[in-house]
């Protein structure tokens, strides 16, 4: 379970990140660990659809079980494969970087953290700050 | 538009307004001009799929432009228009208070506010003093 | 088959009809014989989703064969028989007046106009006032 | 914001344009910062999928806060990001040039124009032409 203060955290210091090297604004969300929405914010000057994005990154990352670099090798190797997941999830998967993992103490998946705007590759960097500010362990 | 800023400053409000009065946990959703999310926050505790409810609540007021007291007297007065605008707009209408226009100085919607988790007038209350809290003037 | 001019007069003067008598701000759609946009327009003020409402009255119109008017008695006397109806037409019919059936010479369909924005009463009334401008007929 | 008179400039230079150029029948489409709906027209001959054409081009675009041409160029470098991306926003992304970003005086995204109905990039240039008589800035 990611309590209100640390999603948070994450997502003030995912953007405080963006901000600070100069990344385009960014929108960041953060699910728990059935894959529901507990806290997003868009940046001023963010294009409208960005929500979606964010979600998409994060949604696939915890009904997979895959990170977001995991699933774009997937996709890369095996397109048909993420078209067909996204037919079962209803569309709502974006196989891309920026998709973070949250894991628990043992290992578990406890949630997952979207982040977009920028370079996929950057996003998932800001992800990553957010989520070591809370003192939680992310997967790329 | 509405800044992150205020749009923040909505959330936090409004759910420090609900812990006060003692409500049940509650999510709120700021939506821009357009429909599109802003900010949101789901208090610990509060159910999973409120993201949706809050959403829905403040989707259909932007959308008809109609807050979610009038929404609700159109459901209640003739239910297969309202039904019929859910098809419109992909199911996400939700036609009950807790949806709140926010007007700008002109009058013009500027997004609205979504509140779930207590009774729905109590969810009014709550985004109201969000609203107020940022400034901005909202119609329940 | 409705030529885009004989479109754009219903267009513009449903919407003159509509500031003359000092209506909200409108939003007009013309649709072929096979339901397909031909012209819209949105009103400065209206609210964002207009379009689907307008776009639903008409395409209503011409699927069932039925005029807004027609349609909401259907829906009055059996409710879940609209409710059927927009299941299979994927949610996109709005059983209420305003959705105006254009006929042609031997009094086939040749299309609709939906109008939005005001009472579905006033909606049918600006609708009207562009079909005879254009020299066309209109059932209600 | 895009007032329906710049609308109706856009969308009726954009078909000139392509009437003078000798182009196939055009559709035109504008949309505002929020992806709705302001103005359209579809030209007599043209099919009669065209408004989901042109709606899907500058549909895209607003929400993506990419033009037709990016798109284009990511869809062919990460076709799996844009299939993904389709998914979130309902299958409505069309991601060819014809898809053109209107900007303000700040750079932001004030909505998008869509044409379909010849070449992409002959489309592009008839939205171009529209966008130009309405004094307005567009990135194709």
């Amino acid at each position: 379970m990611i309590s209100l203060r640390k999603a948070r955290t994450i997502v003030r210091k995912a953007m405080e990140k963006g901000t600070e090297d100069g990344m385009k604004p960014l929108s960041v969300v953060v699910l728990d660990a059935g894959g529901h929405v507990q806290a997003f914010e868009r940046a001023d000057g963010a294009a409208p659809g960005r929500f979606a994005i964010a979600h998409g990154k994060a949604y696939g990352s915890v009904m997979l079980g895959m990170a977001g670099t995991a699933q774009m090798a997937r996709a890369e190797a095996q397109a048909y494969f993420m078209n067909a997941a996204n037919g079962v999830f209803g569309g709502q998967v974006i196989p891309v970087p920026g998709g973070v993992l949250l894991r628990g103490k043992k290992g578990e998946v406890i949630g997952a953290v979207g982040v977009t705007g920028d370079t996929s590759d950057n996003d998932a960097i800001a992800a990553m700050a957010g989520i070591e500010a809370a003192g939680l362990t992310g997967e790329i």
